[in-house]
């Protein structure tokens, strides 16, 4: 890269290069072990110039959450937005496309995923306001589902943003789970966790409710003989 | 505390009051600020015993995340088990155990759940191994509900692992929203999640399967209008 030592470029793009560089290292090392001088040798910079366009370590380790945070929402929403009108549709492209970008781009997703809240406030603010546009971008499909739904169920926002936890959080924890079987698609990896979630989120937004089944009392009290899955079909009636 | 000073205690009652203090601490500071006075000062024990005990400040951690991971693991395991044969009832009786245990023991869902595995090796070691054990809990229950379908489903293994990938993800995620309200009971949680994601597991053992809607091309293409909702119900063969 020692050739880029010598090429002048406008300042955004080399912030874009350096943010290049720093998500590789950040997640090659770690946050605590990542040094200033092996982000500078691979963006062809010198070490006071990365401070100069993007300050300390800390700074460059928002900017390069900040983006690619931006960039994930973004490649979930525009997906999302193209497939068309209903949530199913919907759902699915989002979710794929959010495989495929954790499949393309892992150096993000490793800065992103595997980095604790509790690295200086700066960084603990800007994961949480990652997390929370995710959160909204998801919220947003599930309530878009409720509204067309109708008054089919009762449900509101508090149960969208309820939806959008355990999306993303089961979204979130199949990323290791992908990681470990490379041979799986990314559409493939939609497809089961539709299979999973889509069909009930459907019925709940058909009106239709999941009750405990007979006999189960509670957490740890024995319940009377089997019950469970010869059960008739939930009722139709909201709580 | 002071009184505490003079007791004499059998060793493994004191090594467990050393780790109540640490959990504490480390829950409160997280790992990097926390340290060894206070733990020591909270236990009623000097900072030489407490090195003795449990050596270092990694050691301390390390011992919290195995007590606490083992808990959890055992409160799920526990609730599932007695909740009787079927997969519907364990899961359900091992979810509302598993919120039940996050609302009561806040301390050691934090150190569980708000650690980078950054930290070190030994301590990123323990918390894959509890996170491991999780799944393998989890798995193990989802398993027992593919093999008892039998023939309806050609699910094996690693179906199962990625079922508890997605399960214990958005119960980790969920944590977070019940935190936000502070009114939810660990049963209502679980009848939620049971809603979003029970009704379509229960369709995957019965052999049924997910497939996209008819028109969803792929990520980022444009759909041809709606098909989604109206969709006939999904076929009765495997994939």
């Amino acid at each position: 890269m020692s050739d880029k030592r010598r090429r002048r470029l406008p300042r955004d793009v080399r912030e874009q290069e350096i943010i290049d560089a720093a998500l590789q290292v950040f997640s090659k090392r770690g946050y605590h072990a990542a040094v200033v001088d092996e982000i500078a040798e691979l963006a062809g910079i010198s070490k006071p110039m990365v401070y100069l366009y993007l300050g300390s370590k800390e700074g460059l380790f928002v900017s390069c959450i900040r983006r690619e945070a931006d960039r994930m929402a973004a490649t979930f929403r525009d997906a999302a937005q193209a497939a068309g009108d209903s949530p199913e549709q919907r759902l699915y492209a989002g979710l794929t496309a959010f495989f495929a970008f954790v499949s393309e781009r892992r150096d993000s997703w490793r800065v992103l995923h595997r980095q604790a809240p509790e690295q200086g406030e700066a960084i603990a603010a800007e994961l949480a306001a990652a997390r929370r546009a995710v959160m909204e971008e998801v919220g947003g499909l599930v309530m878009h589902g409720i509204t067309e739904a109708g008054s089919a169920t009762h449900l509101d926002e508090q149960d969208a943003d309820y939806v959008a936890h355990a999306l993303v959080g089961a979204a979130d924890a199949l990323t290791d789970w992908m990681e470990r079987h490379p041979g799986e698609s990314p559409d493939r990896m939609t497809q089961r966790l539709m299979n999973m979630m889509w069909v009930g989120m459907r019925n709940v937004l058909g009106g239709e409710i999941w009750l405990p089944p007979a006999g189960t009392v509670g957490v740890g009290k024995k319940a009377p003989a089997k019950a469970g899955r010869a059960r008739a079909a939930v009722p139709k009636t909201a709580p």
